[in-house]
């Protein structure tokens, strides 16, 4: 199923090879049922369907953190594997090993019972804009999640925010991350409000007249799928609550949802889990199933939705490809789609509450936020008791903007109160990797833009199948953008991006 | 999940009910996926589905075959549970152990590999009406097959064929159903030609006038799925190339096909599936995920779909309900789906070559044929290279017509050329055994059939749901049947049925 090992006389290290596949077969067999779950499965389905995915992840426990996986990783780092993929691979295994058995199976478990727990708590307490009720359970949460922390961080050699910000995407640390975030505090202090000068100048109506058909809508995200490059022979595009990218790399599974009223949200949607989805069909077939085949991160990922989302798809030569697709879709006008309405619609700045509504502007300021007090939380600087104020204080500072509630702040997301710590800084370092990735992209390939004014995302996708996509997980976070584009994260990509887009 | 052996000291046993549980709930991952690869997968998703699946079958088998299993069954039949149902679950985790264990592993690879390519070459072979295609791989099956079934029947104290039987129905033996089936052919012999007769001289035109709409026809067939009893909120319909019924018993996951120029196999299909998932559903929740909580067999599970499509929904006073759904569901005249016209379709008795398609008089002549060539063939009496004509010789002397070539006879069904010998019997008794079980509902519930000619299964859907659903695996089939009906097997309850539908 795939040619890792198959030449390497180190018979420990060709075991490691096939148990990591069965391993990666039962994430697989996870991940299609986790897509059921989302995407079809009735209510009733709801309770067995919990047992069906803790019982496939206890089996797959069980299959990583076997005692024979350390004897075998320890005869195969004795004599590794001579081809430096296959060295990366035996690395990734160690590590993969090393997260499985630093934490005691008890406290996995009761991190596992409090997530749940505080999650269906939360929300109730979001609803009811009453962080006082979930307060009880998100301290209980935290310490689990700080004990947890405590002991990955031991193991695997660093801080416990940084274990934490490993488990999503390795290969970079809150240091390095701190002053990209303080840097991109300062932009939006100098700009922001010039932003929102220029957009009030250039004010545009809105495009197109609702309501838009859902099943013209559907049709269009199909066609724009196929365009970024997803083939439906090995895809799915259905609909769920929030959309998703889920499935395997031969079978990928992109949800979205339709909203007559407004045709942005399906379409947008769909292109960003295009991006993922290409991004999980382009990864090395040859290491399919090894840890070195699978996606290098979640801010990589993210990088290659929002480069296909945020960079290509809101550019100038996209917009003007899209504008008559949509006036045809929709049977309108195609002046109502002037590039100048669509980008009144897609590219609308605005200081606003609520993250995942957020333009690519603001939205790093969010992220921000998020990144410190959970980076305090986890240190054990700031109390869950003193989270609400702290929030509010840091959305002053950030955004100039207070909410109402705690609703519509420090209740908003779902990761702390599921016990997501650490995931929140993958948004923003994937925005910023994106805009990097793009500016390599046009330098390599500088007829990007004139394909995109036809549609076209072939030079694009070939340049990331060969430079990202291709690379699977050989590459850290940092050392991958250094192989893309000559240089780790380089904050000062993104912030050209937006001075083109928002200040030209 | 259930709260079998919750008060239970033996520890052993305890610990049985716990992997028991592991155990379906793997397997519900796989009804699952077996459900998505039938109905919704894209094509690329076939090679990693295949995988997901035999991987996850191994799991099972791994955990099933363990020696503590061997350990724990000994402990725990030393001092059984007290309560009879909990005796007869660890004497059904024996049989598993038993079944598991009775064949070595490579020779249930070289069967499963076996089956793979030889129904690949049978799909060619069927397409080119070619025998001699596949002749090869079917006498080497057939040779590993005979080593299984030998292995099995040593195990489990029963001939070759008979543990290839019990592997789908426990609880019956060829010696047991080879009069039964004596006697219907005789039966047939005695009465075919009438019925023939009568059904001509009763000539009524076709129900409806087509195209009728798909969406029109999937309404309905919703509407009937609801009226047999299915709840929407744990359970779905949807497409397939052959309909099914998948999922688990709280996610029931029925499928049909559509043909817009006749209605009924659609709907006869929803029926149908709609039994099977009927009783699934009804399954009894206190034993879930153990051996005793499961289906009872096929040829019960077939008794459940056939007394739901043959007995209830083909009888006079449901197909006097149904006309006038179908004139408002097509927008037709109800004068056109008058009862008459409804049982000149869903009644209309056919010699014809191909079992599926065969109606519920002729369709055990089809099955008897085959069991008595999959008996002889696995006792070693009949050989592969003499099928053919064996084939057309049985069909000569059951039914009185030849099939113009084995596309039409011995190559039709996928079941041989799979693998699956011994499943064939499980048809007919699952029809036999839905009208015994029919008369007896009747006998206690003498409002079925009022209640049936408003569209209302309720009288007996509770009848089945008290007298063979909630009996899970408790009982055997022919012992089901005595603690349902007051008797094993008695084809007379199928004959009388015949006689009243097409002979008075």
């Amino acid at each position: 199923m795939n040619d890792l090992g198959t030449d390497i006389p180190a018979t420990a290290y060709r075991r490691l090879v096939s148990r990591f596949e069965r391993l990666a077969i039962i994430d697989e067999a996870s991940a299609m049922l986790g897509w059921d779950q989302a995407a079809v499965m009735p209510e009733g389905g709801a309770a067995a369907r919990g047992d069906q995915l803790a019982t496939l992840a206890g089996v797959a426990h069980g299959m990583l953190a076997a005692p024979e996986v350390e004897e075998d990783l320890a005869a195969a780092e004795i004599a590794p594997p001579a081809d430096p993929v296959e060295r990366r691979n035996l690395a990734l295994m160690r590590r993969a090993y090393r997260r499985a058995t630093a934490v005691p199976a008890d406290l996995v478990e009761a991190v596992a019972r409090e997530s749940a727990a505080c999650e269906t708590v939360w929300r109730g307490a979001r609803r009811d804009a009453d962080f006082a009720a979930v307060r009880p359970r998100l301290e209980v949460l935290l310490g689990l999640i700080r004990e947890q922390a405590a002991a990955l961080g031991a193991t695997l050699g660093l801080s416990p925010y940084d274990a934490l910000i490993d488990s999503y995407q390795p290969g970079i640390t809150a240091a390095e991350i701190d002053p990209v975030f303080d840097r991109y505090e300062a932009f939006l202090r100098d700009h922001l409000a010039t932003v929102e000068a220029r957009q009030a100048g250039r004010m545009a109506g809105l495009p197109g007249t609702p309501p838009f058909a859902e099943a013209a809508q559907e049709a269009l995200c199909r066609r724009l799928a196929e365009r970024v490059g997803l083939d439906f022979r090995g895809a799915r595009l259905d609909r769920s609550l929030h959309p998703f990218c889920g499935g395997t790399p031969t079978d990928i599974r992109i949800t979205t949802r339709y909203d007559e009223a407004d045709f942005a949200s399906a379409l947008m949607g769909v292109l960003h889990e295009s991006g993922h989805g290409l991004y999980e069909a382009g990864l090395p077939r040859a290491r399919a199933r090894q840890p070195v085949g699978a996606a290098a991160g979640m801010a990589v990922h993210e990088s290659q939705s929002l480069i296909v989302e945020l960079q290509a798809a809101r550019s100038d030569p996209f917009l003007r490809w899209l504008g008559p697709q949509l006036a045809a879709a929709f049977g309108q006008p195609p002046a109502d789609f002037a590039p100048d309405r669509l980008a009144a619609r897609l590219r609308r700045v605005e200081r606003s509450f609520i993250r995942v509504e957020a333009d690519e502007v603001t939205y790093p300021a969010h992220v921000i936020l998020r990144f410190r007090l959970e980076a305090a939380m986890v240190a054990g600087d700031l109390a869950v008791a003193d989270l609400p104020a702290a929030w509010n204080d840091g959305m002053r500072a950030l955004l100039g903007i207070v909410p109402p509630d705690d609703a519509r702040g420090c209740l908003q997301d779902i990761h702390w109160y599921a016990g997501l710590f650490g995931y929140f800084p993958s948004y923003t370092l994937g925005a910023m990797a994106a805009a990097q990735l793009m500016q390599a992209a046009r330098r390599a390939r500088p007829d990007i833009d004139a394909a995109l004014a036809e549609g076209d995302f072939a030079p694009l996708r070939d340049w990331l199948r060969a430079n990202v996509h291709g690379h699977g997980a050989r590459y850290g976070f940092n050392e991958l953008l250094v192989e893309a584009t000559g240089k780790p994260l380089d904050p000062a990509s993104f912030e050209a991006h937006l001075r083109a887009r928002y200040l030209a």
